[in-house]
């Protein structure tokens, strides 16, 4: 019998990659989209790529609903709603994968302080699991509520365990330098997202310490360290759909070279089924993993300076988002950790 | 046992499409991938999107080789090539689907006006069978040889079919006027591809009778009416990689609303898989189709002048060329003719 | 001294664009900027990129203030507003140039039915000038009010002026199929200009008599064959941000070559500043003219269907707006037409 | 009398740029238009958006001619070229500004080094002023040959300057993370550069010391600091034409904010006709300078890892190459340095 999955938030873009992904999935189905603008609106009516593939009105994502026709449910929506809904929907022993903020934290303070919002689940939080398989895939499988990684610090995580995991690095001083293209931003409408505005544009936005992504990733990042690690986080703009892209700095304890910390980064994700390392010499792009959930990498060692710079490049909308969310279900399920997310990535 | 599948021109972007979409394909399997330009190199190195879902290494693709080898040969190649290929291939009992422009046309002579070359094979040339399914499809299941549709045709003919076939349009004075992302033009390199003469730039090229599509499409339009139909067709690139837009105007012989006409269209192309007729008010976008096998078709009647528009849009890499083959190829060989091609579009 | 200009709509696109353009015209200066979002601020710290150029606060664009400082006065504003401010402008004996539709149209009852308005200032409305130079110069040259073109209307007409004042082309069954950037969607937000809805995706709107600019074209199209023409209006939309480019497709009445007809064109466009007929088999393209107020037209006769098909291109924001305006401005009060707008075009 | 300007390169992205300017420049007037790919062709024929504004053939730039015809030479040519014409030109008492790296660094070792060329005019390279007027503006005035600064370095070095000059960072540790449009990579034809290829996609390339930008940044922030300064530079591709954005990451020596270094880059760009810097908050996007010379910058403190952010925008076609060039020559001519430059940036 297949998973009956409720998505809400399913109109965003989040919400419609996991439908679309969820589509090539043999074991799950969507059987609640839950959308605010869109109440009684067929999806294939809103989005027109869907005619054909699945015939769901919108409806109201109460929590009753979710906790009663769902065996899992993902939410896609602003901060301080999933943590509405939780409760409900795992106090009828259902399972939530948040891909916002809202469990992602484990320190509440520190939730409040970057979102500046009353965390009103404060017990959930500290039982949610941070829903970065390649890290915590032990402590995924036994929970019932995760928090589903940021597109940002799913790049930048994943580009720096095999270096602070071997010790190889300083925890001191590393800098991610990281560009997204435009859907990370959403469907809402802003002058930010404006085409005219975008294309033929790049910009830098929420830097030195303006971004919450910047308390998630070094939470990931300590917790690989054993100490507390303080990173400097840039994030921009990039004009394009799909597509993220961390340069990480590093600066290395001892001198390494390219050829060996690549042999540590190719040992550390052996049996990934999602990281691809590159060869020395090829550093990964955007484009090759759009539309799917690797995460590709590549290094090099900036002999002159004493660095090792690492480039992780993710499709935002799937391993940063709904293609993660499927993996951390699989995982919840106890199927294959790669069912429905098996297709290779589109290109060009 | 799955169908053994050879490419000839397998590192051109109707190759490596047809390598993604194959990677879909329950009943079939890529052995052998012909390439020019990059013999004894893996697909994979050459393109690191396909990084962990193939092995295979570029050959050359010889008649032997793929007589022996192989099942069914696709061919996406410059005319003039397959035209050498094929003969080995038919002979040994296999099946071929020409992506390109040897066995599209039935008229020798049109062939060699069109593309001033000699036809070498031009006794296959009458035996082919022209690969648009809804159009052909009782024809393609007994044929060995397939001339796949070039992508403008296909968007052209399906938007035509239903008016011509019911008699309601003129068939004299019919203009296609046609819009197509830069991804059609292949991954060789010129002056028209390059990004910085492309982006935030539109133009028209090859018009007024100057495209070889002209009477391929005047082909497909000729069966329909049951006359010679001569056309205008006016080909134009869009700063986009995928999608074809065709804008198709036909003047009515008598009045008729829309509604009447969408009616047509819905009937005509009722149990389609690939078809998808829009409701009323509802004009189809590229990026709705986008890595699908989707052709979808809206129209509206211009009361004013006693025409009708039909907008078709298809993914010029997908319908148009791989996604097409494909259909061909299931057609052939006896499977259901969306296996492989079910996954829903990419959006956004 | 200079003329005090006023722009009645200052911050958007088309706003800005004049500003940018009298930024480089000796003659002139603006003095009031007028502005609803944006009153009290200063125009730099809304677009930075006119840091360094003007120091000029958003104002109210009061018809009082208008008339009181400006010798003439442009209004970029949704149709309705200019009608409230002609008045007065031209009761103190300014000059006013309406970039928006209250008086492109000459019939009071064409605009109420195509913008579903009332249009309150109809005398002004019969008294003003159709701002097309290379038409209607010397009517321009006396009036006190110029209906400005709007983008779509400047390019078909130029493309179809030649063919039809010299009566080689039928009247009947012209087509434009005319395709835009996003800039002429404005600055305003909607999900038509959501940079990932756009990119990557080409469509058609407002078609079969949908686009208020029909009626505005065929009042042109008429003037010229000296009797009512009817057309087939088909607006797209190009992810790019500026540039249109029309193709036009017209009847031969009798068999012509595509060298006669450039002739006739080079005749008709003979001494003209702003309009370049392309050379035969060289089609214009939308870079070509960014940002100048060139429209550059290329054409080549269809020998299997009669037809001629012209290709015409402008920048929307300047010969289909700013720059046209500008123009105008220059011919009202007698200034070399081409002042401020000499600048070769930017490329790539 | 008008300058007469050679132009060693004229049909690259460099030449038509410095076409476009000194188009706009009353003092100065192209007669010699070098190329090899376009010999006895009128510029205008190769770029139509070109028509109308000059009336010159494409000529082989040969020594002779260059420094009989000219009284100042722009060579916009790969490395290695301009080297063999600037005797020729210097020696007839005229001046070369080359647009390539022939002329940037001053050591010898160092040149030969990076661009594994052996330097045939070392006496002229120790001669060569670095063309960067903010920083060595009384050494350019005084000069006959000029090395314009690259793209990268321009950016880079405006972004440092103060804050080496004032020596509150540290000159270890120096990152520049640097993104580029694909306009830098000039007309050539490469995959790099298809439209395919580079669309909705983004890269590092040449990463960790393999950017031949590398010395000369150091270079300059060697000068500025009065110490050698080694840096780590990561050159990124953006699809999109023109801009470079540069991040700048520098450890401050001591507690500041971002107001306090802000007024320390306003005073030291006081009078600065082509630096622009922005309030708090407010960090530059690369279109806000497209088509203009502008370097616009903006900063913030981290705080939290005691660091400093500069992000510095020019638009690599003007501030990056041909813009500055005319500013040099400005200053070679004792010209108003804004000469020819005034014009805004062209936005959206």
């Amino acid at each position: 019998m297949r998973l009956k999955v409720g998505i809400a938030g399913a109109t965003g873009y989040a919400g419609i990659e996991l439908i679309r992904l969820l589509g090539n999935h043999p074991e799950a189905e969507v059987v609640l989209a839950g959308t605010e603008s869109y109440v009684g609106q067929e999806l294939a009516a809103v989005y027109p790529h869907l005619a054909g593939h699945l015939s769901l009105p919108g409806r109201a994502a109460t929590p009753e609903a979710l906790a009663d026709e769902c065996d899992v449910v993902f939410t896609a929506l602003p901060h301080g709603v999933p943590m509405k809904l939780a409760p409900a929907v795992l106090g009828a022993g259902k399972k939530l994968i948040d891909l916002g903020a809202d469990f992602r934290l484990r320190d509440t303070a520190a939730f409040e302080t970057w979102y500046q919002h009353k965390h009103e689940a404060a017990d959930l939080m500290s039982e949610a699991v941070y829903g970065l398989p390649e890290l915590y895939r032990a402590e995924i499988r036994g929970a019932r509520l995760v928090g589903n990684p940021g597109c940002y610090p799913t790049a930048c995580a994943l580009a720096a365990a095999p270096l602070l995991k071997a010790g190889v690095v300083e925890s001191r001083g590393i800098i991610f330098d990281a560009k997204s293209g435009v859907s990370g931003a959403g469907r809402g409408l802003s002058l930010g997202v404006h085409f005219s505005e975008v294309t033929e544009n790049f910009k830098a936005y929420n830097i030195a310490g303006g971004h919450r992504h910047t308390p998630e990733i070094e939470q990931t990042l300590s917790d690989l360290a054993g100490e507390p690690v303080v990173i400097t986080f840039t994030p921009h703009l990039v004009p394009m759909v799909r597509g993220i892209l961390a340069t990480g700095y590093f600066q290395l304890t001892a001198e390494r070279s390219t050829d060996e910390l690549l042999a540590l980064f190719r040992e550390f994700y052996a049996g990934e089924p999602f990281v691809r390392v590159r060869p020395a010499g090829d550093l990964p792009q955007t484009k090759q993993v759009s539309g799917s959930n690797y995460c590709d990498i590549g290094l090099q060692v900036d002999r002159r300076t004493g660095r090792v710079l690492v480039i992780a490049v993710i499709d935002n909308l799937v391993k940063g988002a709904a293609g993660q969310a499927i993996q951390n279900m699989n995982l919840l399920f106890g199927l294959p950790e790669t069912t429905g997310l098996a297709a290779a990535p589109i290109y060009p």
